[in-house]
């Protein structure tokens, strides 16, 4: 039930390459994305912030635009080899007849706005401005000194359709899991054309809206250094999940959520992909890597919405587990103290 | 309201030293405790396995003993740093009119049997059959590899009066916590005779029950080696709460619980103390180092009884809040896919 | 002077795949490989080994085949993605009149051999037996846990004219470096076709032969697990070079020899390249990253040779600086307790 | 032959405090310890600055006071439990007849100086005014963000000699060298109080001099960001040695050279120790964990003199190998490229 790749793509997307989100308070915003994720500022202007990894050469993985009312993600970014890439990208959408369109976007080359059959808004560029790296700066690096941006998770009501559009750009699959190793409609896709597991991933929801963008780290430390870091420069409570190990086993992870609500997650650096022999793995209820504690209901169930872009009805995923149902349902162990108490005011 | 140290103490506690378990499946609880928790055995006997960290030198940190019903602590030890150290307890011990007897243990010099005033069972003893450190032997390190025993926290009505019968015997208070900052009685103290922050720490709660001990392992890295481990060898639920920072910040920590419920913490080690100026210090709602996620029902609530001590109604300890309450109380942001969703099931 | 990229390449090179060495101690080889470096053996048959990293899903990446005489590098492998690929590399090379013909290899789909202008003996090929990928088998990790082969690094005595070849073939320039900030002639050039700056090394030397090859680990950590391990299981002399910072400063690396002489090199994840604003980086002495002491002689002059491949004369690279040479030229800082001893036999 | 432990001391040392060095620019010499070892300045003032570990509630374990000549070791400073432990150690060396007298020392309570038999200048003391930790404060650390001072590593003519001074105050041996397995009299000698390895480390050779000071730091990775950020902010050539593993296998360390020279080692935290049959271990070149490369001679032969201390001529120390030696002597394994080069400038 999954689509099938294009191995001769109309043009060459590479990677995920950037997001767009509005915040309430810049500065805020700013304070937290530098010192707990630890990306670095490029450039400022016109109440735009533009942010970057500090191993990335691009000018920008992050933009924050200051505006009032809900926090929204404005549009996410795919980079594209050449600028040629783009013209050949126009023409293909040209002839599927899928509205798309060149605009001018500040700090970018070339750039064409499109979006994908679930209403994603998407932006398609070749090039940025070159920046210095700086990883080799170790006397710069605060926080989890997040190195690259790496992938986007996003809810839609049909995930087999959403993954379509991209395995025809020739996206290749991961992994895709469902929920009882009988059942046959995907319940989650992952998606990608760098060489590792994911640059667009797609679960099951109503949608579409954007649910984290994950941020390439050094180690599990720094993971530590961010929250640590969260705490001490006034973000206490920006943990939501984690840290803890995805069910497919690829790699670890922390999710926060910045002052705005947006979600972004940092991890230690995933697989390699993409030998020919690198089939799509099904993951179901009974061969995931499942230590950690089920997710809150909050990382299951809220994200960003897309700028102008109405959220349509779709299926919640079948047997989502909530941390919170995963607490009531645990047995009690050994003697509670629960049982036997006076009240605390009495003590 | 903190008892006072003793600095002429009346003889030599050098350190917290084993603590005595029981299991109703002796292979199950070994396979925990070596391949998750990497202990190693030294010996086993009579239904009963003794186990030490991969760097002590001492013949077990852990007894685990076969045996069927609810599973017990049978006792906690305490080294004291020589033999004739065993007399001057007696001694202490009888002119206080505190009951205590020598007894026989296997693998274990003269052995000195007492309880405290809240009616924790202690062992004291100087010697055990000196073992090869094995910290430098990697090629068998498994799981966390601990290196270390380090504390046992108990649960007990009242923690001063407990306190006191320790730093009467040259225990000093690292740290204290009350509720609000305006409070005056302690509810967790933490005591110490090594030079780290803690040998025997107390919570108020009906009690004497034991809460968890504590390994120390080398780095973050093998706390998650531990968890990925435990998924892999069959003991996947074990993890009960973190990784996570504790409040005071001294130490990053995870809590697993064991095959028959008894709690383990692993954790990097703590800072040094000791020196004199090293006044205890005060801990209260509004100081505390706390980006983690709250501490689950089961962690605050759940222990171990100890065999054949009965448990006394006893305060709660104010301002508790548990992961669940703070799950409830989270307010919604973002977008919320749980507003529109279909059924589940008409996908 | 350095060549540059054709980014419509004849056939689609993905990624360095594998090396074939001899060794004239199989037992031996294997339990340096398995037991420090941390592969996993894939199979054995016919005096053969074939091992992986713990995360390939790749056949082997390392074959280790006995063989009598001086111990050698038989060809290094190259990944093509599909079948197809290698006809048109076939039809490539026959129009450049460039000997290629397809061979049948053990556990490797279609096969094509060619040499590179240097003489470097390649194998391209799409396809081996995928097997079961091992990073999240904890348990089973040993030493390194070597994750995946990452590059070979080559003497040759034209590093451009080597580089030309790939570059041909889309391979990319990451980075290069002379001596002096002035001079012309690259002394050193890295290729890439997968996102990182290292699918094949050139350094200007006697040659063609064979200095290295990488495998990528997981953390600094795991460098030093796989030196402690070897200490234990009898190759306590394999360290050559490091642990140290390369120059670039894009990673972390530490050498070893293995029982033969072959010298590989252990690396956590480099950055990610491969934007088309990712311009080759110019080196000098100037630039480089270098807290690290030089590398010694052996590591700057020894290699493995190739099977049946004639060595060309070569220039040696301009400012080679070697550990001995270091040394040697440091001035006495404070006081030395040379200037005053007595003989040791005195004492 | 080596001293016995007095378990009932004339009065309570618990560890190693802090080290007086003079510098030539104080600015610079600030500069390389709070950016590549992170100490903190708690004070400055006269010239002299005061800085600590981001652990230590000490005022300060490393005093730089600028001064012209060759840089020196003004004293090494113990910690007494107590003031009342500094009137027992008075009574105790007057009793001795060893010169001891009470000095003012500014940012320390009572102080005693008194020198051991081998000449080292000490001083004792019990209270500093306390100073916040700053552990937990992640977003100040810098390099190595070094914890805690750990040890004092000093070159003697009569390493026998100088730890009898130590053993009689209560010192612990924990582990001791010779060269040969079947050698008697010791090379180096290991005590200590605090309970894990070392305080002070005498090594045979003409003296008294300092050889090092150590650092305890959290692990491996600061190890490594100490050397970036060196290299980084003008300190590229600080590294002398490592990193690598101690022969006694306790833990991993690195050696730098201040810029005057001083020598400062940064190590994770070694193992526990103090348990009555922690009997000294006896290492010699056949158990020792050996896979670094060996010392370079500036290791071995260079050290800061002792101010205005007269160095007495000594044995060397038997079997000393030094990089250089070892390096020589390294049998040549594979192809060299030296045998058939070209002149470089005919490249």
């Amino acid at each position: 039930m999954i689509p099938q790749t294009n191995f001769v793509p109309p043009f060459n997307v590479t990677r995920a390459s950037h997001i767009v989100l509005t915040t309430r308070d810049l500065a805020a915003s700013k304070a937290f994305y530098t010192g707990v994720i630890g990306l670095v500022v490029t450039a400022e202007e016109d109440g735009i912030a533009y942010l970057r990894g500090v191993e990335e050469s691009a000018h920008h993985s992050l933009v924050l635009r200051e505006a009032q009312g809900e926090p929204v993600c404005e549009r996410i970014g795919l980079r594209v080899l050449q600028d040629r890439d783009l013209d050949q990208a126009k023409a293909y959408f040209d002839a599927q007849e899928i509205p798309a369109r060149f605009v001018d976007v500040a700090f970018q080359g070339k750039t064409l706005h499109v979006s994908d059959p679930e209403g994603v808004p998407l932006e398609l560029c070749a090039r940025m401005p070159p920046q210095p790296r700086l990883h080799d700066q170790f006397q710069l690096h605060k926080g989890a000194a997040a190195l690259r941006l790496d992938h986007f998770q996003l809810l839609v009501p049909d995930v087999v359709a959403a993954s379509r559009f991209y395995t025809d750009l020739g996206f290749r699959i991961s992994d895709y899991f469902v929920d009882r190793p009988e059942d046959e409609r995907p319940l989650g896709i992952f998606l990608y054309r760098k060489s590792n597991p994911h640059d667009v991933v797609f679960l099951t929801r109503p949608g579409p809206v954007m649910h984290h963008f994950g941020y390439i780290v050094a180690d599990v430390q720094v993971m530590f250094r961010a929250l640590d870091t969260a705490h001490n420069i006034g973000f206490s409570r920006c943990l939501e999940r984690g840290p803890g190990r995805h069910g497919q086993g690829h790699v670890l992870y922390t999710y926060l959520r910045d002052p705005d609500g947006h979600r972004v997650e940092i991890l230690p650096a995933a697989i390699q992909m993409g030998d020919i022999e690198d089939e799509p793995v099904r993951w179901h209820r009974g061969n995931r890597h499942a230590w950690e504690l089920p997710p809150p209901r909050s990382w299951l169930y809220e994200a960003t919405r897309f700028k102008d872009v109405a959220v349509r009805e779709g299926a919640m995923g079948h047997g989502l587990k909530s941390l919170e149902d995963f607490l009531e349902s645990q047995p009690r162990r050994g003697f509670s103290v629960e049982t036997s108490p006076v009240p605390a005011d009495k003590a």
